[in-house]
């Protein structure tokens, strides 16, 4: 397993008329997070796009468990739980303290120039071996 | 089942720099099914929530299947597949002409005026069997 | 002066904690009367874009002048004030019944493919020229 | 003049199919340079909320002069630049290393309980006052 955690301050923008956090605003900090564990893996998404891949998002899977309201910081863990395949899953964490607020999973594949789903490039699956607790 | 259809045109505030619609904006147009699903049955969700009800998201789960892009008309489909219980399940359809974009469903529950869940009010329940087609 | 009307209903994502619309929440809803206000001048932006031009956004300023919540109806209408130079502005009352909700402006320029500032295809001069009730 | 700098990290949910940020995505930074300027002044707006006061944007002003995007680090400047009276506004600098990517204000009023404008509460004038660079 390899994960990464940052944090987030909820912004009022992020609310609703329920006064917590709207279930809609969580998906960027998803984002947020999974972005962050490219970043900690050395393989920062923006380079990745530069090399001419992208990584979108093919499912959203995400459990509420306890609301987060305005101005509280938000810890979001993102972790890969097995080697990339084709397709594979990043999983999340989102606790405020000892507060579980959210967990869940997004599901991605790389695209090539063409547009069409490839395997992980080899510089990523590469660095990702190297990074494998197990495979050390 | 009960089902109700309604369309979105896409916003270019919804895409994102791949040039197609962020993952993150279909979420607002699930709710924009569910309410439209909500209106058509006569339960406006407006009207729950000045009873006292508020009906949180418990769980999103979507899946994308092919993007959207600015200036597309989107329809989405929400329906009920079961009668209501405490906690209950709305699944979605999202299409442009044939093309399937995005299926999934959201989970939610009732929460009365103390925040904790409750079975949907017997207004909400007498509606929905009364509409229910093998009820009828 | 030329202008169109166009309507937008709440969605609960565009509220905040305060109970009303989040006043970035009016920024698409611009958008949206911008984007209604091409289309009728049969100059639909998804086309500009194909030919290679760009209208992005160089100002906005927009006074709230009484809140929207959940579920209204807001009525954006759209305005040409004057003919369109390098630089033009598009003028907006948001409108709820006969209640004011705000009004504003957003100030644009033509892109051409190498990123500059660019005056308005003659395909778009013509068009609106054409259109303009004093010219006629 | 009072001010305060924070920073946000661009996110690929506030790019649009330009390839920048979406004008819209400043508004909720701005609201953060905001929350930041306030935490700054010892008067964090969770705080004034909590004793029942809302501050809501009456107005929004903002130049875009040069294009952010996805991963970028923007810093937010917001100031006060005189004491504020019923009406105030908050001013803002937007910059990417030693570039101008947006600048302007939010105009803002105190509002009480009973939902009408009123002075800004005697805790929020004095504190102020007290950090006033003249006035020490």
């Amino acid at each position: 397993m390899l994960s990464a955690e940052t944090e987030v301050r909820v912004r009022y923008a992020e609310t609703d008329a329920m006064g917590i956090v709207h279930h809609g605003s969580y998906i960027p900090w998803l984002e947020v997070g999974r972005i962050h564990l490219l970043d900690t893996l050395g393989l920062p998404y923006s380079e990745m796009e530069k090399q001419g891949y992208r990584l979108p998002v093919l499912r959203v899977s995400l459990q509420y468990r306890s609301p987060a309201h305005f101005d509280e910081r938000v810890r979001v863990m993102a972790k890969l739980e097995t080697l990339p395949a084709v397709r594979f899953q990043i999983h999340y964490l989102l606790q405020r303290g000892e507060s579980l607020l959210a967990d869940g999973f997004t599901e991605h594949a790389f695209v090539g120039s063409d547009g069409y789903p490839i395997r992980p490039p080899a510089h990523f699956r590469e660095r990702i071996k190297a990074l494998w607790p197990k495979l050390k």
